[in-house]
Formats: C-alpha cells, structure tokens, sequence
C-alpha cells in the first residue's frame, strides 16, 4: 500500500451559497476526518479549482496525482474509495473500474508522478 | 534553483479541429523542445483537462504542482517563463507578479508538495 494524502480545499463557494454557512469543503474535510480512512488528510487554503468545487486532490509517492471537483460536502465516503484504490495500485494510477461514480465524472486533473533517474535512463 | 519538470499532454484535440493535423499539444512540446528551458519536458499522453487544452502542469521537489490549460502551442515561451518563476521560488509557491498572461487566466489545479515529516509535527 502506497501512503495517501487527501488534500481538501475548504475555501470554495458557489456563487449563491449562503455566506454565513460553513463551506462545503470544511464540511467534505470535517465528515472525511470523522471517517479516519488509513490516509493523511490535510485542509488547504485553495487547490485552485474555484470554478468546480468542493475539491480534493489525491497523492502518493511513486503514483499520480489526481484532482477531482464537483463534488458535495456528502463525498466522504466515495473520496476514502478513491484514495484506497490510489493507495493499493501496483503502477500508480487510479484504476477506473471500481471508482465512485463522482469520481469518474470530476476528473480536474491528473499529473505524472515526479521523474526518477530510471525513468531519465529511458 | 528547484529542478523543474514540464508535463505537456500531446493528445488533446478540440471539437472541429482537423483530426489529421499535429494535435496541438504536440506542437507546443515540439517547441518547448527547440528552446530546451533548464527545465525537463515530459510529453503525456493524458493530463485529464480535456476540456480546456492544450494542457501543462509544472512540477518541482518540494514546491506546489500546477496545472494550466487553455493554452496554445505558440504558447511555448510563456511556459518556459512560468517554469522559471516556480524552479526560482523559495516557497514552493509560483508568484503571481511575472505570470505571463495564460498562466494568469489559465489556473486549473494547483496542488501542495506531499508532506514532510516536518509538517506531520505541525
């Protein structure tokens, strides 16, 4: 098992939204803390996908990294399935299949893994 | 100086585009490729911003990775400006003041270093 990182934006708002009401995003961080999946969860300012939040990104040494929106305050769970399919790929890229729905439909980004050497001896 | 690497997605087409000409991407890592920035380009064949293509994300050992789209395969000198910014922060951050214009409008992701120790003690 690789080491996940779930990063969660807790900044974003849709125009509309009432101001005064805790962000979407703290409550996606909030519920996934409760949750306690075997991944580091930590709270960002802003992951830069304003236009489609709530967003979480996914990391792991060695894997890609993966960005996904559009998501709801309630996606705690299908982000701890995500990061556990992350976490458990032999060559470091999310499977699709057995991927939640939302995370086959909020797909932001996805970003290769830092070179290594071995990769540069190619 | 951060070593930077330059993910450039060669696939991306938009709709109506001539399916037979270069794919976009693929001329903006073409050109990249002719100004050889101290940087390493790495062509890819899917950063998973299909909508908003041509895509790039910039990459560094301990800075924030970033993903930018919309761009155009003139684009080429604009990145290799972008990815001067990032390789010179000491934060890790690419400032805003010195973006060239695309990478101002274009933010699609922006994603944090993957934790040290040191921050786990935070």
């Amino acid at each position: 098992m690789r080491d996940v990182v779930i990063h969660v934006c807790v900044t974003c708002r849709h125009e509309g939204w009432d101001p005064e009401a805790p962000r979407p995003g703290a409550r996606l961080h909030a519920a996934l803390t409760r949750l306690a999946p075997p991944a580091r969860i930590v709270a960002v300012e802003c992951l830069g996908n304003c236009r489609r939040a709530c967003t979480v990104s996914l990391s792991a040494p060695g894997a890609w990294t993966y960005v996904f929106g559009d998501l709801t305050p309630e996606a705690g769970p299908d982000v701890v399935v995500a990061a556990g399919l992350l976490g458990a790929s032999a060559d470091g890229l999310m499977p699709w299949r057995g991927r939640p729905e939302p995370f086959k439909r909020g797909m932001i980004a996805r970003i290769p893994p830092f070179p290594t050497l071995e990769d540069a001896a190619e």
